[in-house]
């Protein structure tokens, strides 16, 4: 692991300012339509939230991982809840899901840690 | 969309079967494991079939879609329920993902249909 | 090759309508803006289809590919130049976009004829 | 299964014609790289196909995995060694891999019928 | 994002001087190839290079996406032409290519600042 | 190159540990069938990890391939036998593959200078 959780959240902010100042149009409507597309309907957010960590997962793309397994936590689910994602993210997307698991858990730790 | 879900399911059970009788120890466990990494723990089984569905949704396996949106209707999940599962597998795996929503909601609707 | 371009661009629009009326807004979203992403701006639209037609490529999805071949082909892009994108898309993406490659080049002749 | 082998070996010939008479340079050359990379060096053909075989089956590709089960085949694989084969790519992918195992087996039962 | 530009392209350099030294003729005649898929042909060498920046980013490899970077604006890509390049690889790839997005624009931002 | 050899095993020992200590059942099954995978059958141990070896490459997880560059080496095979393994999945893969062959070269280089 080499960022903290502090490190990664300014880092995503920072870039986050740098692009939405650019003003293309289409990247900023998507990063609109991303942040509501976890908002609740007729799934709740922790379930929505879920959803993208084991897409996330299989996808194995660590800062999306990261992301999830914080606004889950948020949302409420409880470790049991979280590691039975991670049990349908690992028999989907195989054994090399397994280092980006290593990093989630080490996320998770951290996530509970600074509560 | 080229089989039905009658030849879909037929084909799905001969193989299986065959390579069931290969006597491969690692790929029949891998069948095993696979079979009850849906089975509900603290997370139900329909949730844990939507997990299934997202994560096929953005890794593009029309047979693992087809299989996960049979699983989730059977487990009750409503139209508006699998659309949200859509919608962010959709933002997350962008617009590659559209082919595969596309047979997908046929799928649904050919699942609805049979009723 | 199964479907021919009119087969694909009946399923693709009846679905596109089933998937609208829908009304999940994300899903409804998401296709608007992916409409627009290919308008001209810093970019011509011959260029961005051509961005298209190489992302759809290594990520070897069939119907993506013949999507903007399609498009490329209406916009003035000439034989040549697809194949200076498959080229690209070639190299970048392995011998497993060979496959693909010859579904988008039986698609191109497809829309040559038709002309 | 759409096509037969027969059918997959047709439009397979007819398209790389159709492609190597298009003269572009870096294509032709990824073609001949690509047909080369399998000769017996330090490694022999056998093992050479059983990797590409195992490569072909992760990253989802039917028509190489038909390729390479064929010539796996013809260099003397067993069927006992071909399922070791799938049984890594089955661990290393995952269950998304499971659909394409199933056409996988289905081709090595045509090429066992052909001889 | 951990190295520098310049520990990127001391590492890129002193591990393609080890790989050529191997000998493994594929591996250096696929290296050959790599460096000649962008010369100008029917199309310039800018959009060639903006084709495989989209393609890197789709595919979310973060030393293809920096080498692009580099390239395009060697080629005298403008700002507003590689966010429209970024616009259409997240609009056909999703959200799980925001994390490179935000490491190709930081990677922009350094080589803007090193002219 | 972040890690060294030992940091990485001290990593993934450590999270290995906390995994396993969470007792979901599908998690541990998984991890059981990953480590038996590789145990010699119809094919050896050495092939098998050669397997496991382009697999990684080709889905270009950097973590699973110095894992299979490490018990590769341990089962004897060669830099020559190992090359042989990287072109294949050079030629498959395309050059995305190239920067995690980079890393793959630097890691087998730590191998042998460990000895």
């Amino acid at each position: 692991m080499t960022d903290s959780l502090a490190d990664f959240n300014a880092f995503r902010s920072r870039m986050n300012d740098l692009i939405a100042g650019k003003s293309n149009l289409t990247i900023n409507r998507f990063f609109a339509l991303d942040s509501r597309a976890y908002d609740a309907g007729a799934l709740g957010t922790k379930t929505k939230e879920m959803l993208g960590l084991v897409a996330s997962l299989v996808l194995r793309c660590d800062d999306c991982i990261t992301y999830h397994v914080v606004r889950s936590a948020e949302e409420g689910a409880t470790d049991e809840e979280i590691f039975e994602v991670f049990a349908v993210g690992l028999v989907v997307g195989g054994s090399i899901v397994i280092p980006h698991l290593r990093r989630a858990v080490a996320r998770l730790e951290e996530v509970r840690a600074s509560r």
